[in-house]
């Protein structure tokens, strides 16, 4: 089945998918799909979580309150995610909001928050950044939604990396190897670091090196803002060391 | 001399730079330095050019009509850019000004909007993005600033593509080389050519594919929209053939 054969309406549910199954849906998504896509019962669209994959269902009742959409077939198989978390020193709001569509859009499987010495932003409001998130997966044709995870100081997520796992740390200053080197070695699990506009203090960077598992990394000579920053080395490491080999389905 | 030490204010002017030079600021940055920095005459900043490179200035007047600053000492002789076109297609006004921010930030050399069919917006204000290049330049460490070209039609931009320079195009749909691959093999002069969210229709694509400078790429399985694309693309190139593995000057 093509793109065009196919509903553009796709939406992630919780709820097990399976043929014949009858999925709720919530407030928030019946308004949608009546308010702003109009669309009515008997009209079809798409269903995915990471658990049981992409499938066909058809829209069965649509209230005020909720929905419920009947499941068809299964369109796509379940496939894990490139192992990829993004940590980033929350932005002002556009910046951070670009930050999670284009995250989410380029595969990271984990958006974490970090709170660094420069760090000009105190609050982080994880329900928008959460809705983005799951906006932004529909769109994409992801299979799962990254995990939005609670903001932490950056010792803290040092002290709980997890064995294993290699951080990228984004550095404008200081020796560090270009991305692209590091990426390609870094297969299996990993991690982006991308620090405030401000850069790390040299405590902080101090207190990276000692890790065995931080690597400092380049992104090229010029000073980027830190939502393109974190923008840039996830394309590449998707590209060099995930998933940027496959293509779109339903588009061959 | 360590960034630090360095004024932070950092403008592209167009006249000579060279010791002992008095150079002319508009009155649009006139006001900023006023109005904004709150810079007074006597304080320091930095001018650059692409043909003279980066130099320590100082402020010598500051009226409502302009002003002026005296040039001192060159902190950075010029240094050629990566010769990479980045040809997009207009979007909606958040997103092309963050093409056009994060495009300057990650080294296009020129910004070139392209129409095609299903390009949604018909209008491109040159105006507001030469500014938004000249603004993300003077941020971003670079010595030139990207030139913002006036909207070319698709088939116009084919039929008048220099020779010896490959184009890469963003394709979602059909056969594409990963974009790392190519990239790797189009060292020299190249293009990115990102479409609009609606993608290329079909004639389009056989127009795309009649021309041997073409190069179909992929950015791998999802779909991505056109302003996270280009970054995406233009971040890959860079990395791995243009000058992602310099590192920021006045950082070291």
């Amino acid at each position: 089945m093509t793109s065009d054969a196919l509903p553009r309406t796709r939406l992630f549910v919780d709820a097990p998918l399976a043929a014949g199954a009858a999925v709720p849906l919530s407030d928030v998504q019946a308004h949608h799909l009546r308010g702003v896509l109009r669309l009515a019962p008997g009209e079809g669209l798409r269903l995915f979580n990471p658990r049981d994959g992409e499938w066909l269902a058809r829209l069965d009742a649509l209230a005020k309150s909720g929905g419920a959409a009947a499941v068809e077939r299964q369109l796509r198989r379940p496939l894990p995610a490139p192992d990829l978390w993004l940590c980033f020193a929350p932005v002002k709001k556009d910046a951070i909001d670009a930050v999670v569509e284009k995250g989410t859009e380029l595969g990271a499987a984990v958006l974490q928050p970090v709170f660094t010495r420069f760090t000009d932003v105190q609050r982080v409001n994880l329900d928008r950044l959460r809705a983005h998130a799951v906006g932004a997966a529909e769109q994409c044709e992801r299979l799962d939604v990254p995990e939005v995870r609670d903001p932490v100081r950056l010792d803290a997520l040092l002290a709980a990396w997890p064995a294993g796992r290699r951080l990228l740390v984004c550095a404008e200053a200081g020796a560090a190897r270009p991305i692209a080197e590091a990426a390609v070695e870094a297969r299996g699990p990993a991690g982006l670091l991308v620090g405030p506009e401000g850069g790390f203090d040299a405590a902080e960077l101090d207190l990276l090196r000692r890790h065995e598992f931080v690597r400092p990394v380049g992104l090229g000579p010029r000073i980027l803002r830190a939502d393109t920053a974190a923008i840039a080395a996830l394309a590449v490491w998707q590209m060099l060391a995930g998933d940027g080999r496959d293509r779109p389905p339903h588009r061959l």
